[in-house]
């Protein structure tokens, strides 16, 4: 089982997960496929995963069997782990606790893609399907306080298997930067008694500077401080606190606005590698009025560094306002 | 000049730069040296970077011309500039102020050396007399709050010239990162009476589990949290809160432990890209009783990646004790 420990002088956690150096990788140093092995995320190499959670399948077909379009697995490697009971160290100066929580994969195609735009319309109202399954699974457990649902795509974007997955963390507190998020959005609501996302939203959509596109339930922009070139950020325009409270019409405006995202970074910017995350509330802040789940997708174009590591700043050499008229212009 | 906003949610600071977008790169997207182009950092090149602003150079020769072995240039793209005034944008949501500050290179050889193992003892020693000579220089100017001095070695650190050099930047704050690390200590030291580094020196020493090497003035150790694969701190033993007050037996005595911890590094790990910077405290702050100067290096083995990205936590898979063991074990 993986330590989390923290820093004595900052507080920061970190996960000590060793089980993790032995993780295959689909990526050479080169960036490309290693071919002489299975990928083990490939319908008919099931086998090769543990077995499975959750998986739209066709009917009258058997769990960890072909015949999914998405499969949802434990993490094999996972970062950390349920337990039936956790142990905590702390002294003077030191302390960690053992790595509690669920680590889980979301498989999104029975096929060899690796890139998400190739899921099409379908294939992204099913991903988006499971993520809403198994984020409202592992609330219902009840042991965890923070979900956290993310992708990497590309090597550069950290990916280790090419094959298009995403990952869903379960940990039984609220990390860093989304307590800072959410610190700060009620910081603003105490002050005005509104939701700062709501604010931005009004604001992002009247100024239309940085507008990607602006969908009947949901936009996309361009933040005004974004930490990467070409970030941006969806979001629903109505009020909602956690995403895994979705609607199922939402679900599926969610889904497209998604796709349309996706579509226009990889068309104008030639396939770039990115991370995205969602950033719901908190399982036990679900109808909180001052924080509003949304998505946010970092392009990895450039590579954070020692002044970004010393700091915690960021450099961005694409101002948000072009980032967002690039994005905007290209055709879909 | 480039823009520092603030996000209105965290109040986390980036600085638009889009005049860094232009920067010339050695590195292909294979990570190959382009052999087409001139490096602006050799010698006989001086006319290709902006007038020296410092150098150590041989008796009789002229400024941007041979004869120097280290060589202080300001950043031909820099993420801040001198400015003698500057401005602010502020609304209720949103807020901007003029990227006010200094950004300088250290080139640290003439020659095109790509791996810092390559100045030898004595190029360690001019490197570090010209990280002290200008920390010294742009605190004497007045203007400046935080010094940041930084490195980044190898394309997947984040270098976009392989001819090794490093990077200062001076700030009219004291950036996140800094500021969570000074607050930690400074609270520490509120409820003892004690700086935290000088506690953690101690443990780290008695302990043994951890440390790379204990010289006379200088311990390296792998931190008890450490983000990265293989992190490794170097610290002075007694306290001291900035680096820009070293004496000079100090500053030859880091040469000496510096050297050795990038040898370690090279020779345990083949060669691995990273980043180092040193934190030292607030230019106004420089006698703080709880605050200690010290390097951290970051191997950047594996990407951080949409988990760190959206929870501000690392996933780290070699533990501290197993990274010291190796980088102790490494013949010098």
């Amino acid at each position: 089982m993986s330590e989390i420990r923290q820093d004595p002088i900052t507080g920061r956690r970190v996960i000590i997960a060793a089980q993790r150096a032995h993780r295959p990788r689909q990526f050479g140093a080169s960036n490309s496929l290693r071919q002489d092995e299975p990928c083990p995320f490939c319908a008919g190499n099931e086998a090769m995963t543990p077995p499975e959670v959750w998986a739209l399948r066709d009917a009258q077909t058997q769990a960890d069997t072909p015949g999914w379009s998405v499969r949802v697995v434990p993490n094999k490697y996972p970062a950390v782990e349920r337990s039936v009971q956790s142990s905590a160290k702390s002294d003077h100066l030191y302390q960690a606790e053992d790595g509690v929580g669920a680590h889980e994969v979301i498989v999104e195609s029975p096929s060899h893609f690796i890139n998400l735009d190739a899921l099409g319309a379908a294939g992204f109202s099913n991903m988006l399907r499971a993520y809403y399954e198994r984020m409202r699974a592992l609330k219902s457990d009840g042991h965890w306080r923070y979900l956290l649902l993310y992708k990497n795509q590309g090597d550069r974007a950290g990916a280790t298997l090419e094959h298009v997955h995403s990952q869903l963390i379960a940990l039984p507190f609220v990390p860093r930067e989304a307590a800072d998020e959410i610190r700060g959005a009620a910081a603003h609501y105490a002050a005005t008694r509104r939701c700062i996302y709501c604010e931005i939203v009004e604001r992002e959509i009247a100024a239309d500077k940085r507008v990607v596109f602006d969908h009947d339930q949901f936009v996309a922009f361009c933040p005004y401080a974004p930490r990467f070139a070409y970030e941006t950020w969806l979001l629903p325009k109505s009020h909602a606190a956690a995403f895994e409270e979705c609607s199922q019409q939402n679900l599926t405006d969610f889904a497209r606005a998604l796709r349309e995202t996706i579509i226009r970074l990889n068309r104008g910017l030639d396939n770039p590698p990115f991370n995205y995350f969602i950033h719901s509330s908190p399982t036990d802040e679900t109808s909180s009025a001052h924080h509003h789940w949304h998505l946010e997708i970092l392009p990895q174009l450039s590579r954070a560094a020692g002044f970004e590591l010393g700091s915690g700043m960021h450099i961005n050499s694409v101002a948000p306002e072009t980032a967002a008229r690039l994005l905007r212009d290209t055709l879909v």
